[in-house]
């Protein structure tokens, strides 16, 4: 099979420098034949770290960027004067299109101004979003979708109706669910709670779900506790919310790592009992490593972004660019460009009529 | 010690009904030679509950009321229609002076709208809250104090900054910090981030800090992911916010739970540890049981009210009770009020100057 999948990397920027993201690049090519990097960033520090990497020496193209965009540097700032950094080129990459689709470890807010300076909106959405998958109990997929959590502090009715649109298509393509259930997230399950614009999208979503066209099941509101149920595939919240519900959710995962730790350290018995459960114990982490599930998805842009953590390792990245790779070989962004714009006609058409 | 705290109980209205309630009052009793009750909901089925518990009989009074305020009620029609209601009974007992604080399972939508019909709004303060305790990773108290958590959906900049005086002072008076460290929840930590009422609360709080009579350390910007931090004692927020990452970290640590469970039992070799580690798991488990810090407190008010979780258990109703007696006994609502009151007047003064 010949590699022709190619994702453009930016190598610098995150937590945890390139060696972190060379170290994906690795993973991610030992499993996959069918893929091919360009990366961006200082070449003096990723020639060397390419170079020892047999797996990557004939598969990646490097491009040096002379700048890096810090984690805490503002997004119009970064709009203004990254034109000569390593994200600038990554998404400049994906705008040539010689790339299908971008990663980048570096500044969440840095990464969507310049996506959207670089790739444009696409027709008719306002408020592009960020997407996550999510650990679930069971469902008819290993996650759940949530999204927004974090490409904009705010957003009205009209875009909460859209990330539903999006997530679905993501949950779909992504997550093979024909018919996905698509939940909004409130402060309780009952019709009359919360905030004007969850009111109005509720409606809106009530109406869109009974064109079966559409493929959403709407199942309503439903509840931060809800986050991982069974009973629903995409999850949708302005981005404010949903940024602070999956940190919340990262924090106590782990910090309950942490007390599972201390329990099993605390007497000779419950350190011969880890002894005996370690292989368990060792799956319950993996389950619980949010590396895992890496890979913020940018929804709603004319090109597919990941964003990975900033603190991603090795692993988080590679996941984030295994996700690229599927996002790109599906045809994603088409179809999420596809469905929003089949929506607007329609609900054009219908408050004219 | 005579028994001369009294402790107004809605005994009605939870999802785990009225036996739950008085098991919760057993628990309590038995480790507190302080507190007395008045219990209020269905004579016929209360007394029979209470008559066969002999820790209950000498200091429980039992007041009937007719009506309860279902979980999915609107809080307008239980405050049009609740008069006769055991939640309404609950409250009026505190107003009258009868009793010193209040604890309800029920609609916490409802028992907000008739607290602050009954009780009604402490001077100065526009939107009272819902403060939770929330365990924490091994800071100075064993937790960090989160609100609002559901009282209102949104907050504007002079709310959030008297969620941040009221917070500080349980934080002074229930967990014995002498200046808390008061943060407020935003999508990062960097100054620009966030909405506009965010950056003008912390400009506030930075300004109130300077002032050593305050008795607050502003610590800026917090995230999701520092709701346990050892590093802050006073998450502020806006309810809605406050209420979905409550619900998600509870979700969370169930789920987590559920992982656990399955992992001890995925082997015999892992069943056998389990065996060893039992112990140390239990320990682990009563760490991470929500019930054990049941109990949010509404600030703002001319009276205590503490609003137990509406699935509680006996431990649960029991945490509750401890809660509403240590504010009863502190005269934890007059220094609120005060705290309060102090701001104003200064913050009054300062515009005038």
């Amino acid at each position: 099979m010949s590699r022709d999948i190619v994702i453009s990397i930016d190598a610098m920027g995150g937590d945890t420098g390139p060696s972190a993201v060379v170290g994906g690049m690795v993973k991610s090519a030992r499993k996959n034949n069918e893929i091919r990097y360009i990366v961006h960033g200082d070449e003096a520090v990723l020639r060397p770290l390419i170079e020892k990497r047999r797996e990557l020496i004939d598969i990646t193209e490097i491009r040096h960027a002379d700048d890096v965009i810090p984690m805490t540097e503002k997004p119009s700032h970064a709009m203004r004067h990254g034109k000569n950094s390593s994200m600038w080129a990554t998404l400049q990459t994906v705008e040539k299109g010689d790339a299908a689709a971008a990663v980048s470890c570096g500044n969440t807010g840095a990464l969507m101004a310049i996506s959207m300076l670089r790739l444009r909106k696409a027709p008719g959405v306002d408020r592009p979003a960020i997407a996550v998958l999510w650990p679930n109990k069971g469902g008819d997929a290993p996650h759940n979708i949530v999204l927004d959590v974090g490409a904009d502090i705010k957003a009205e009715a009209k875009d909460l109706v859209q990330y539903a649109i999006m997530g679905a298509v993501y949950a779909r393509q992504g997550l093979e669910l024909a018919r996905p259930k698509v939940g909004l997230l409130n402060v309780g399950t009952e019709d009359h709670k919360g905030r004007a614009a969850l009111q109005e999208a509720a409606r809106a979503l009530e109406e869109l779900a009974k064109d079966p066209e559409a493929k959403i099941e709407f199942v309503g509101f439903v509840e931060g506790s809800d986050m991982a149920s069974e009973d629903v595939d995409v999850i949708v919240t302005d981005g404010f919310t949903g940024n602070v519900a999956l940190k919340t959710a990262e924090g106590t995962a782990q910090q309950i790592r942490g007390f599972l730790r201390e329990a099993m350290e605390h007497t000779i018995f419950s350190r011969i009992g880890a002894l005996f459960a370690l292989t368990s114990l060792r799956r319950l982490q993996k389950r619980l490593d949010p590396r895992r599930v890496n890979g913020g998805v940018f929804l709603g842009l004319n090109g597919a972004v990941v964003k990975s953590h900033g603190s991603a390792d090795a692993t988080g990245v590679s996941a984030a660019i295994k996700l690229a790779f599927r996002l790109a070989k599906s045809g994603f962004t088409e179809s999420v460009t596809k469905r929003v714009a089949e929506h607007a006609t329609k609900a054009q058409s219908e408050s004219e009529s």
